[in-house]
């Protein structure tokens, strides 16, 4: 390993656990995982792109250090976000012989980290979890914070948990594999932490532009680390999401998810519809008068330098609308926003008028 | 209400919550639920037996409370603590339009407790839970604590999570309607707290003998508040289940667990086979050089004088052993069991041999 292992630490009390980041340290995943405690069963979860490229790899070392490992693989996608994914889990663990002291190793992207996080949630009413994210998109943002679920077949993750991983093991070599969509779909959670929290980030973002996506190894790390430390500091303000201010991290995210369930969860990749979602958040703190056009035109500018979509999809504008009055940001019935106020800095905001949020969207089918 | 409202408070930082108890404060409700903090929606889960008796009459109150309220039941019975009756759930409850807000009343005995909880720790990544327990056993035990969990075919509660309730009402009234079989196996669970944690609650419970059955208003307050308060004393000290203190709670479990297994879960309720357990762990200490003859012999009177069968069923033994070989409290294959001291003590207690297993459960046929 040329670069030195990073640590974050995710300070949540006798809930707090270390999110390590290097380069190749996949390798050392018996050693990380037998830091925690002696570990003599581990079940890897993971799907079934993502078991031959490293799963098998992870349940190979494990064993080597002795510990009794099962691979339990799900289809690739979202649909293995479901109760019956979750129920045939259960049932696998149960029957490898599992107890309150196995440890659950969710390697895959985000929607294995949040499948294997509600079973390992829920299993004999919460074992261990070891989040070992493969994808850029749950680097920075799924596998840290506790967020688990699946979802209904009406509802995305309605149904879940806050259930804090044990451990987070990062290894930005995994990305070398991602697919070049995939990877630029993580990319727009990147730039949200920029936006959200940290202009000095974002400028280094810009900085950088299109050089992102050649993934160079010093740059990830450090792009991945910092996003984890931005969003380690938010979830040890708010691990529940009660006071609000986790719900910064949802900038974006409720055109985004309005968004998505028009288009069939089809069209558009997560990072994707977040891209866009952002341009559209931004778009009505201009129109509210909170920011001026130069920070749109600065995020547009950097989500299309490396490939991002921006453009609203061509769907009923009313229907978005009504989508957004579903979405579990809504709270007793009031639409709300969260908007930058300037560059690094968010605000949640209530009562937002639906003509306005209409306006939001039209501009950007132009 | 002749009888005052006790209040058991349940010290557990940010968890805490108060457990009150009177006759005939169920018609207090809904200021009770509203004492926590303004409330808009509710959810009441029941059962078929108990809507008519008493979840319809909490509805009603709610309602008038301003309180937009729905009732969801399920079948009665422990079938219903399953996969699929939470999925139902999970969407009746979305399907009414419930947010993070909204809170699940569960009016019930153990089935509905544990099954209400487990949906309310699980929609939306957990909503506030109330629990309004109908059975003497659910009173004493199940909805104190916040252990919450559904079921898999092949074992029970494999699946769940410690979700404590924002409060517990307990209206000791509605034990009126309890069929003497069920009043009688909650009394398993009364005696249980006397025999492993507190001699004079036990000699308390002995002084009335069979008057217990009679369900006076005043015994059944101090005998339902003492118990609370003995079970909220050691959740306290073990929320979940970490230290070993909280297994003291599964004194005569691990053989009750074996004999509901055996006996297809409908020979005995759970109460009943606990009573069982118990003596045949009482046995095991007596066996061990742990307590002599005379425990054992007041517990049998105790479970005697009050109804509750006391022989272990015609049943292989062997199976017996092989069943609690599975049972949760087993970790990495050894086989523990709670048993007493002295009165009012006992203690977790590792690597017994089989032998003296069979010996403690072949006496009970005699």
């Amino acid at each position: 390993m040329n670069h030195p292992v990073q640590t974050v630490r995710v300070g949540l009390g006798d809930r707090a656990y270390p999110i390590e980041i290097a380069h190749g340290n996949l390798e050392q995943v018996a050693q990380s995982l037998g830091a925690l405690r002696p570990i003599s069963q581990a079940i890897v979860i993971t799907d079934e792109v993502v078991a031959p490229l490293y799963a098998d790899r992870v349940a190979k070392l494990l064993r080597q250090a002795g510990i009794q490992t099962t691979v339990l693989s799900v289809p690739a996608g979202e649909a293995s976000k479901s109760i019956q994914s979750a129920e045939q889990l259960w049932q696998q663990i149960l029957a490898a012989g599992a107890d309150r002291k196995t440890v659950v190793v969710a390697v895959g992207g985000g929607v294995v980290g949040d499948l294997a996080g509600f079973v390992a949630a829920t299993f004999a009413r919460g074992i261990d979890l070891f989040q070992i994210p493969t994808t850029l998109l749950a680097q920075v943002d799924s596998s840290v914070g506790g967020k688990v679920g699946i979802n209904l077949p009406d509802a995305k993750n309605m149904v879940g948990a806050f259930w804090q991983p044990a451990a987070v093991l990062i290894d930005t070599q995994v990305l070398a594999t991602l697919p070049e969509r995939e990877f630029q779909a993580g990319l727009a959670e990147v730039i949200k932490y920029g936006v959200i929290l940290d202009a000095e980030f974002f400028a280094w973002l810009e900085s950088q532009g299109a050089a992102l996506l050649e993934r160079h190894p010093a740059v990830l790390n450090h792009m991945v680390a910092r996003c984890c430390r931005l969003k380690a500091d938010v979830v040890e303000q708010d691990e529940r999401e009660e006071t609000g201010l986790r719900a910064v991290l949802n900038y974006g995210h409720t055109f985004c998810h309005a968004i998505e369930a028009a288009t069939g969860y089809g069209q558009f990749l997560h990072g994707e519809a977040v891209a866009i979602g952002m341009l559209c958040a931004s778009r009505l703190a201009e129109r509210l008068g909170r920011i001026d056009a130069s920070l749109t035109q600065r995020q547009h500018a950097l989500l299309t330098a490396v490939g991002l979509p921006t453009q609203v999809p061509d769907v009923d504008h009313r229907r978005l609308v009504d989508l957004m009055a579903h979405d579990k940001k809504v709270e007793h019935g009031r639409l709300r926003f969260v908007l930058p106020s300037r560059l690094g800095h968010v605000e949640l905001v209530g009562g937002v008028a639906e003509a306005d949020v209409l306006a939001a969207l039209g501009e950007g089918t132009t």
